[in-house]
């Protein structure tokens, strides 16, 4: 496969697809093709037209390296193919993340997990990325007991629907909302973000409570996080740990208007938990289209690129 | 005084004020005079002319009953006048709240301190509300050891100045804010709910953490709250308890949306806290101009007057 992977986007057309795109266009990959279902096959694309994701299509060969940003069903189905067609997937709904010995892949998390894949590699949720990524330095720190977190999530979390949708309401009728699926007594979405987490840092009895909300945001997801560890941490202490981590960025009041657009979790708002000795209240944003989707996938594909050519992992 | 207590509201044309005004409408008083700073007096509003605030015109003896929605500045300077004046004053700002010896009132947690005043009755904090009338069953049934909360306040809340900022923005430039003053390591904000909410349910100690954000939503004030409790309580209980407590309103899923332009506190997704064995996770929404002000300042006016005519208290 050598240094000009043949790289596919399936689901093109959506709000993560075409951040897929253009940061694989800043990175200098050039032979990228675009897939989406029939209803968007023969959109015309900057880089090219949309290609229908049939089975047919994804399992001919003609790929390396696969981003699927589509839903879960269709991830059941396709990405199988494009497998067999020889290409590294790297998946982004949630098909495939729980799934025991493919790799749930924070790079600046887990990274070294990347180099276990049987051709499939699981993007983790949007909220989990930068919550993993707050809580990882911590732990090597003082070792986490417990985790509280209320999320602040845009609309482009929703899709490409949801985000036209925010663009014509009017300012006076915006609202928060609550548009996940039920899991038990709470939202799939706080079942996910407990149970990646545990994946991720490899803690899998890790006590986590999640409240997630929906915000009138166009882009950046915000989490409000208490964090309890073993031993305590002093709030200059956690700053110190994540002036060193990489891809945090500390700010005083991160928001997500300030967080979109950039590669970088932003951290912020670092204090002692004044109703406990062993914690911290935190405030976390991202840009949930970049390093909470596109951009954490293709570190992932650049990590297996990188540390070995494909052809020799398969 | 009896029956047509005359009634000032100081700061009409304010967001606050302008609900205190149709509020009052509403329940048939109809000897109100409005008041606000020399910028607006002279401005018609629907039943009246604006007069300036003055210490002249507040000390007059016009007024029995005075609604305060100024900033603390002007609630301190003008407030001794209109007490001098013989009006009892329900004073909105932060100026009174801490104050020993002035009651500090959510009529359905505390209303029996209404009648200890001197003159001066304190409104909490809009965020302070809503968050007391959630804790106060839960106290009573389990007793409260620590609380943290996440708010999801609207713009309303910052004056009809943001309010008026908020209509004109672009959707997509909409962003979560961090607008209040600082005071040690946290928001004002922050500080003045953990106080008021200590004074009103009489737990001087009680640990609360709280981070507040400012969300690009009209009107509504949503929290999201993590609830330890001595004793343990079952969701179930929970919801029993709010369906028995006055002022409240058992939802499912609570939004701004559905909160603002009534007067209850919406309670929903109530679940246990999986991070401990006796807590609870719930989510509070009220219309913050009206239940996290107006309301809450005629209901205890209203307790005042019904109680004990004013004249027999001073």
């Amino acid at each position: 496969m050598g240094s000009t992977p043949r790289i596919g986007i399936i689901g093109a057309t959506g709000a993560v697809g075409r951040v897929t795109m253009e940061l694989l266009r800043e990175r200098g990959y050039d032979d990228v093709r675009y897939y989406a279902s029939s209803r968007s096959a023969g959109t015309e694309l900057d880089g090219g037209v949309v290609e229908e994701a049939t089975p047919e299509a994804l399992s001919a060969g003609d790929l390396d390296l696969c981003f699927f940003s589509v839903g879960t069903a269709a991830s059941r189905e396709l990405v199988p193919h494009a497998v067999r067609g020889g290409a590294t997937c790297i998946d982004k709904s949630s098909a495939y993340r729980l799934e025991p010995g493919i790799p749930l892949v924070v790079p600046e998390v887990n990274g070294t997990r990347a180099l276990e894949h049987d051709g499939i590699l699981a993007n983790p949720n949007c909220t989990t990325i930068p919550l993993t990524m707050a809580l990882k330095p911590l732990h090597e720190e003082a070792g986490l007991a417990r985790v509280r977190l209320a999320t602040y999530q845009s609309v482009s979390g929703a899709g490409a629907q949801a985000m036209e949708k925010l663009r014509v309401t009017e300012p006076g009728a915006a609202n928060l909302a609550m548009d996940w699926d039920f899991e038990g007594d709470e939202f799939e979405e706080e079942s996910k973000l407990r149970a990646e987490t545990r994946k991720i840092l490899e803690l899998p009895e890790l006590p986590i409570a999640a409240t997630c909300v929906r915000v009138p945001v166009m882009i950046g997801h915000a989490e409000a996080v208490w964090v309890e560890t073993a031993e305590p941490i002093a709030p200059e202490r956690a700053r110190e740990l994540y002036a060193a981590a990489p891809g945090i960025r500390l700010v005083d009041f991160p928001t997500p208007g300030e967080a979109a657009g950039t590669d970088d979790v932003l951290i912020g708002r670092i204090r002692s938990d004044p109703t406990t000795a062993t914690g911290l209240q935190l405030f976390v944003v991202a840009d949930n289209l970049r390093k909470g989707a596109a951009l954490n996938a293709i570190q992932i594909a650049e990590l297996v690129l990188e540390r070995a050519p494909l052809s020799a992992q398969r």
